[in-house]
């Protein structure tokens, strides 16, 4: 069973609005196990739309079309559908009732276009969930479909849950689950990830129903994503389970969470974990790691809040940094200190960096002193990132978390 | 000139990614007056891309192709236009050694893997931006063109804008000229600047080649674009100049910017002009307000830093609030005070409020005390967000950012 989706709508186009409604039917498919093989976007223009679902038709057994189903003028996806089927259109007396109820039961008089929601291709039938007026459609075409459904999120959801799915999985007559798991890791390049897992991917290669696949995602880290298919749920998770330790084996001290973990919400729940309160000091990242992890629900918990030092005044009337250079040593130790003592936290962070695009010290954009605080014992790393300004600081926000992650690992390690 | 874009990447049919770079060109394609036909995304497949390839370019003049270049073993965008190309790869030297400097400049060996970025199709040649190692590439195809840049979209953004689009236009031959200003608004929702230039619309409506356009952008405020088209560039930025004087006679004091400014560089420029230093005190938004000013290069002109005081005692022992309910006017009053002291600055902003999921001192989420200090003198106010965490905490930044920014204009104006 393959399927392709089709969205209508210019503003899809024109980057008027983002199509988030094919990434969630992908989702659906991917889980329910059926295959999709492509997405396509066209505006509302019968020619293009036509091309579009022959197109789409004659490469996959179903095609989900969303959008272009209200009532106005240039809502056509119906017509177009009835074209592809070759048959005409016909209104349905149920769907007047239903449509002209709807409208009634808003105390509002129903404007004469809406009736147009109530043609559908002769052959076709309307889906059972209709939370707006716009009916979807379960087109067939030969011994394959066509499923039509609005381009509001909400409706589309309920019919494809509620219908699209279930009438496909019936079709496919196949009974395969798919599901994946991310390792979230940080501390190897891309590159780096794929050479040391390399024989790895090798071995798998072919008929082992699971793959593994690599995704840099900034300051969520290095995903690596492992995705099983197999006859039963419990088989999935079985092949996910064994993928996950097979993995783990190789690059294990790189992985710091899964799914939806990321940094902040693994440091959080360490430092919570061993009753440990944080606080940072922040010159060249300004306040960004207090900001992300004060974006999770809770963080109150362990964090207590921070010194952002973006004055060199700040760093030594309030930090205690000794006179010298500010990126350097000597002075994020000394921010991670001074924070401690100021806020009265048990751990810290500290960052001091050139963020650029200046040179500052003689120091060139891209390098960062991060220093640590646990149990008073301080320690600074030197890193060094070539990217542009919003990139470092957003790179030294999850490095500087993770070195203050494997302290925190050794610290319970050790107790 | 017609144009169609092209997504390369299974992540985004399994609905792991949403597309949102296929919208962003769409958008810079309709600004510069060039259509956009199709987008399509599929998954890195190798006869798949190169049917979507293949059919693109039949129908169009010039594809945009996203994904599918970086160093591993799935990224095969390159390997597949050579193949629509009819042409070998042949590896650059000239790439070779900027990608083997990218990696010394980090301090870092450059995997093996690294290597394949160097090679491109016989006849396509490397476009000039390059943030990471992943070099964009035009590839001739006849009389057509096929772009193809990273799915980062850092990088994405800028090849678009450094050599895509400038490239299609020299091509079209096209003689009108479109460009779009934005006016940057905050204090009005959508439909409130909707009605307040329901007449000015209606006045454009029809032949005059000029059309205004709403867009809510959070954190960036309530964008109005007005976008114009005309023969010539003189022509255009006439009208462009004659309707933002129109827009602006009507909504004024809401606009705080135009195009790339944000009210973080509108803010900052302010201070320096006035030569001012301002300092945060933040609770709720714990650091955001000093992260997105410290992510404007120059910064450190005005701002010296900011205490984020997520714990109580925090609040209290370095800010001087007073015992009582730290949600409170009153709290908020002491934290813009206190960090003037504390940090020597000039002027402040404070924040206090209820980010959620939870009530805090039976207080809602969504609550929020924005403290500002000018030349001494600290004032308050209370807002109400009906959002969830994230979006509060974006949406305080903003509002926190204008009261200070009104203010300061009014100091301007009396001295």
């Amino acid at each position: 069973m393959r399927c392709e989706v089709v969205a209508v709508g210019t503003e899809l186009l024109l980057g008027q609005i983002v199509d988030t409604n094919s990434a969630w039917i992908g989702e659906q498919l991917a889980l329910a196990g059926i295959d999709c093989l492509r997405h396509t976007a066209v505006g509302d223009n019968p020619q293009r739309i036509r091309l579009a679902l022959e197109e789409s038709l004659n490469r996959a057994d179903a095609v989900i079309v969303t959008g272009g189903l209200g009532p106005t003028q240039d809502d056509i996806t119906r017509d177009i559908i009835a074209e592809v089927m070759n048959v005409e259109m016909v209104q349905s007396p149920e769907l007047v009732e239903i449509i002209t109820a709807k409208f009634l039961g808003r105390g509002r008089a129903m404007p004469e276009n809406n009736l147009r929601q109530a043609d559908l291709p002769r052959g076709a039938t309307a889906m059972k969930e209709m939370p707006g007026t716009a009916p979807g459609l379960v087109c067939p075409v030969g011994e394959k479909v066509i499923y039509a459904v609005p381009g509001v999120p909400l409706e589309m959801r309920q019919m494809i849950e509620g219908t699209v799915i279930p009438d496909l999985v019936s079709r496919s007559g196949e009974v395969a689950a798919i599901r994946s798991r991310v390792l979230r890791t940080w501390g190897q390049s891309e590159s780096g990830l794929a050479e040391m897992l390399a024989e790895e991917i090798e071995r798998l290669d072919g008929t082992s129903g699971v793959t593994l696949a690599f995704l840099a995602s900034g300051m969520e880290g290095l995903k690596v994503r492992i995705t099983a298919k197999a006859p039963t749920e419990t088989e999935v998770e079985a092949l996910l389970n064994d993928e996950e330790t097979r993995v783990r084996s190789i690059i294990g001290p790189l992985v710091f969470g899964i799914d939806e973990e990321n940094m902040e919400t693994v440091v959080l729940k360490e430092l919570v974990t061993q009753g440990l309160t944080l606080a940072t000091a922040e010159s060249m990242t300004g306040g960004l790691i207090a900001s992300r992890l004060t974006d999770i629900p809770g963080s109150s918990q362990a964090f207590l809040g921070s010194v952002v030092s973006y004055a060199n005044a700040v760093k030594h009337e309030v930090l205690n940094v000794p006179d010298g250079p500010v990126v350097s040593e000597q002075a994020v130790l000394s921010m991670a200190k001074g924070v401690c003592e100021v806020l009265g936290a048990d751990v810290s962070v500290a960052v001091t960096g050139v963020a650029g695009p200046e040179p500052q010290e003689g120091n060139r954009p891209g390098l960062v002193w991060i220093g640590t605080s646990v149990d008073g014992e301080v320690e600074a790393v030197e890193v060094r990132f070539p990217y542009d300004r919003t990139m470092a600081r957003q790179l030294t926000v999850i490095t500087a978390l993770d070195i203050l992650r494997r302290r925190l690992i050794k610290r319970a390690e050790k107790n």
